[in-house]
């Protein structure tokens, strides 16, 4: 591969911000320093630029089977997307489908990535189905697969609910081999009572939607899977929370000293529910789960951030494209949840978080790529600007600005949730294992350029 | 009947203490006065006694099919100690099998109360199989049979346990009819996970039984449970609340101006988990469900009540003899839940709650009588002294002495719970509907006065 | 004096609600009871109408001076509007000048009342400056002036105010002679800030009263008092609590199992801050202390009361008409403190309270009379309908609707501060001691009418 | 100066562990990487050893003149102990004398430190007596002499304490030149009450320094601090937090989302109050306030730590030798207060803290050097090891074992207040600004050396 030197750039890293030049030598960054002295096979002039460690996204679903259709995106498009936007890591899920094992959606999401994806990308398992043939598999999907995170869903009953048995079960198999469980947590017997009788009642228009899962649903969620993982002294990990009052349980698992990892998205942070009411059938355009909540949630999660209670913030990016939303044109509960977010995460995250005075500069860094390598195990190969590292950087303008639009953005979706969007910052450049993938808004990588991460 | 008139006694509600007389016609108070200047077919003089309202207990289980046996005290047996002890009513459950129909547990109860009872009874439905069937009769359960109160079950998985989803349609249905949901909380999947673990590890000794029922799992559950309430804004009830950590899920809930009634046991109050480690198989005799806690938690429900947190005292009356407690000599899970108590709550409570300054004398009066009656749709018939009230009545002395034990108790048990336990403070005179029920340590009423108590 | 027999009415204490009569013979209640045949020197039909205890307003200022003016209502012309409005007793504050006796302030509000009160009076000790003579003259104001509560300010810095070691002192001395000590609590000293800097900025209109009071100086100046409390294990009562930060701070000292009584009154949980943006100077008529808060706050007090975190509901009544008020014409810190209230406390109560569902007709009671006369040692002379109690009775029609007005109200003071209100139900006759005092809206008694309440 | 070269050591920040060499050119690190092929004046073979940054203890208080006698250590004698236990640079308090001004305190701690202190110091400004005429110092004090943190003590009253009305013009003044307020927090007031209930009573041995100042104390200043700084929105530092009790009110300060920087030290962590117990005199080895807590508060300052709640690790270093703290024999309230601990802080951190699993090493780092910097201003010059910023290291081993002793240490005290501690792990050479200050446990460096930080 050779050398690379990315010279004058204001390295950032959680904690640190300086001044200095990076040489990478094949893969790795091998000297930071001040005017560095070395020759290289290729040199970048990142005056001016920020140099982030390259933004690892903790929850995606490429090419999600879900409700009767795929998530739009493929390992190959999303990913691409998501190093244009500076994220060289994506932790996707491969979900066991109830009745088969484990090594059958494993051997399924491989399929997909290998060859495909262009960046790189890890695996959590989700288990939907815990028996005592699962149970069996654990070590296996361990040790072999490197997989150290075990997703459950508390929502989706009949599909992917599990409940609390299974849960605890599963927190004791895994932790034997240092794996953690983590969830989606929000109440599925409260939610389908109350889609149930809305639809009954008629009320089918997209808004119904956010109307039928109430922060109590996830909250109350929240706060059980908190309690099942302190029963047994498990650490945990909280997918996608949304409101104050989920917040305020694990403030509450924080008080008698519990460790639990949390995690928002960024659709959280700078969107709300008013979009749901948007005329006709625009609402569905962010149909996920859990939904878009109120201004004051907003708050108090830019909050959590600098709080320490929240740590990572990912996209649960799985796209939907009009034509597979409108399965639910008169139906909300059949409209695919979810919608695109892999290619702006950073550039949103700083455009409103660090420029706005949300969040530091160290924070941003923190919560959209160290965290989440330290807690997923991929820390110090990804996560951060340090010797001996993953050469994984983003060479990014924060005076550029720019406005997000379906007609220009990557991913393969025909709508933005965040259309017509000003961003200030721009990632300019994206080195991915000391090979430049993205510069001048172009690809110079292409499919299976990707590694598979085993933790 | 005719009429009845009480002297000179140290008259008290949960309001008010007063010098004076008490004047019953037929079975109701007529009349309260100082030095009432009536004549009466009988006088009794209760000078240097209190009176209070007839105590009501609002769990019981009398005759219950449990485990494989049946408790020991039938409606007569029972609801005599009860008298015995100064309680004049009870609340009872009918309780539905699986599988089979509310109006059959309902003709069930009826039957093994109805001419056996000797004190007033109410029910309280428990439902352990919700479904369109069991929906379609919550009105009749409700209009014809006069029962206001249902309960469910979160813990006995596959015997008595429903799940969320029933929880929150069985109050949405009985709220139509007035009704309101009770719910025994404790985080059934939680508790097997650890009975079977602790069985397959061999532990099988009684002790193992306050080992596999942690605070954590009933707290879960009484958050779950006010969670479910607060989704739909429904008034609730949590039977038998048993430690602190419980106690503050539910003071959560009022930060949120959430209406939650709760109860706890006499035993919870006085008795600590100590007693399961007593040598061999002794610890038995207090295998309940849930278990006795430690002292902090004794501690907290007495601050409760104050706080007006906890709003009855309850005693879960379920004997089993000591022949039926063997049943589970080899294996803990095995052991028939429950124990004897109804005799000596009120008692107890005065000698261990008034005498000892933890409750003042109104609300002794209030958490064994009058709340249950005000909550439980039975006030103003009973639970007060006031005119127009059922003239239930106990004539209490509270300068006697006495020793608790199996020897001299009237429950049908072979042990006592509390035995040894030295209470000062005697019910002398019970007084049933305007009739000396008890007297002299002798019963003046027999099987078949006890009345159903529609709502 | 003779009897007095009321008949039919529906007698209402803090537990029991029934129908009856009452028989009073001199002063003292003598018989409860359904369809009395007593013979009575006067009877009164009470047929559709409540009876409530006489109301207990544990908070007044009469002839208050402050401020460089008075409260404009005597004792006489107060307790008179008192009666008119149901309440027969009040609680006035006796305050001590700094650098005087408490003696001489004892003297001087003894001159005030005494042969003027229309209605019963007791007094509240406010000590101002205790010191080593203060704490020596405690022992004679407890025993000798049966006065058991003493009230500290913590604002009013130079005038009132005392520090937290006088405090301790005071909490410690009174507890030996069975006193408690009772709070005004806002940080001073972060009010006079604020004061100070709006005086310097022109800030002089009446609103920059309530922003120069903000919420977080009555919370802390609470949490502190509560403290102080915990630290010797002192009962404590929190005078006119407004505010949902304060009533947190309450919440929390109770997880801590301590016992603080709280008060709040009508106007906080009526009226809100909006009223002082009115044009011009109106919104003077509500500058007292604190302030009147946000709608979030009043409900914050509605669910305290239901919570049995708040146990009074008073007044603080302290008019001033608006020539007094005017003195503070061009300086919103000059305007006089206080407003009138007396007279429509339980019927606003009632209206807003009881007929909106608010409150049980039983809270009712026990906010407005009982819990005032347990708290401070007035039970069961006052604030119940029993055997023996004063026969203080407020025979109220439920039906009967009028509109507050200052046209027609009888306090001394030419606004109202609910002027155009309507209300649902009105205090028909009131009987205090066994007299009617207030009938056919024309007082029966006069000057002097009104006794000292020794306790 | 010239160049220095550390190779192979682990390199720890806050955020990252590598394996590099780092390259020293004069005062500043130049270059960080891995087998940097540099010539150096003199290299260093870290092999085996961590490389973290200087400590720095933000509480220290050299010579303090206090309670009749002065702390034992200089700038010259406390900062070099400093150097051998691996701190470079402390923050010290210049206190105003009440009634004079804060140049004349700067004046005098300059004066104190100027020429004397081998490593580098800053000050914090303690105002004891804030008027019209400090508050016209604060421009100078903060512009002139760079100092940004305002101490003001909530206890010690007649000779510290300010009252809550000098805290918020503090606050407020301060804030126009970038200064923040923290605080010693207990309640002056409450203590002073129970010290001289105590000394009246003859309870004068050192245990009576504990009783008399419990956590109430320290809880009560804490959030009324918290609350002070809320109400005009000010950032503030709690120095010296110890409890449970306080840090719950740090915890409620962040539910309203109130950025507060917390301080503890590191005798809090280690050490509790059993040692007043000790027999004779030698409990006053501990005396110091806020006194040491109960092993419950100790779980709960680390967990603390990891829940970022609380931020630094300080050691309120201030020596008094034995002859000092015999000033107090007779009566517990004369002894001085404070204590040795600079010399051991980062070992003791690293031994009981990193060796035994409850903070991570980069939480170590964070809670010794990073988050002060930080948090005073001194970042990144100090407090990280990066590019561009002064060469203040440590390289420690850590496996050399070595037992605390007053025979050993170099603070000038003769009490160890850890006195046969066995520590695990051993500051083996420390670097201050590229020059080694300690080596081979000899000093190299000598009166004088140390620089003043203008922040």
């Amino acid at each position: 591969m050779g050398s690379l030197l990315i010279k004058n750039g204001k390295i950032v890293t959680a904690t640190d911000l300086f001044d200095g030049d990076i040489y990478i030598v094949d893969e790795k960054i091998q000297t930071l320093g001040a005017r560095l002295d070395l020759k290289a096979d290729k040199t970048i002039d990142a005056k001016g630029c920020f140099v982030f460690p390259g933004g690892i996204d903790p929850h995606t679903h490429m090419e999600l089977p879900f409700m009767g259709t795929s998530a739009s995106d493929t390992f190959e498009s999303g990913t691409l997307a998501g190093l244009y936007g500076g994220t060289t890591t994506i932790i996707d899920f491969a979900i066991q489908s109830q009745g088969k094992s484990l090594s059958e959606a494993l051997t399924q999401w491989h399929e997909m990535a290998k060859g495909n994806a262009v960046g790189d990308y890890a695996f959590h398992m989700a288990v939907t189905d815990f028996n005592e043939k699962t149970k069996n598999e654990i070590k296996d999907v361990s040790e072999r697969h490197g997989i150290k995170s075990y997703k459950v869903f508390m929502a989706y009953k009949g599909a992917l609910m599990v409940d609390d048995r299974q849960i605890l079960q599963l927190m004791e198999e895994t932790k034997k081999f240092g794996g953690m469980v983590i969830a989606h947590c929000e109440n599925g017997d409260l939610i389908d009572g109350l889609v149930a009788k809305n639809r009954t009642a008629g009320n089918l228009a997209p808004r119904y939607h956010v109307l039928t899962r109430p922060p109590i649903a996830e909250a109350e969620a929240t706060g059980r899977f908190t309690d099942l993982a302190y029963s047994g002294e498990y650490e945990s990990y909280v997918v996608h929370l949304t409101c104050e009052e989920s917040l305020q349980r694990i403030r509450l698992a924080t008080q008698r000293n519990q460790k639990v990892n949390v995690e928002t998205c960024v659709q959280y942070l700078l969107l709300d529910e008013s979009l749901y009411y948007k005329e006709g059938f625009e609402g569905s355009k962010w149909v996920m789960s859990p939904p878009l909540r109120k201004e004051k949630d907003r708050e108090a999660l830019w909050k959590g951030i600098n709080q320490n209670l929240i740590h990572t913030v990912a996209t649960d990016h799985c796209p939907f494209c009009m034509n597979q939303k409108e399965m639910g044109k008169n139906d909300f509960s059949k409209i695919p949840n979810g919608a695109p977010g892999i290619e702006h995460r950073m550039e949103l995250m700083f455009s409103e978080g660090v420029e706005k005075n949300k969040i530091s500069l160290n924070k941003f860094v923190d919560v959209t790529s160290t965290a989440a390598a330290k807690i997923f195990g991929l820390f110090p190969r990804k996560g951060t600007i340090a010797v001996g590292s993953d050469a994984d950087l983003v060479i990014f303008d924060p005076k550029e600005e720019h406005t997000i639009s379906a007609k220009t953005h990557h991913m393969n979706c025909d709508y933005s949730a965040y259309e017509g969007w000003k961003v200030k910052g721009k990632c300019k450049t994206t080195i991915l294992r000391g090979t430049i993938a993205i510069e001048n808004r172009k690809a110079l990588v292409s499919k299976g350029f990707g590694k598979y991460l085993s933790r």
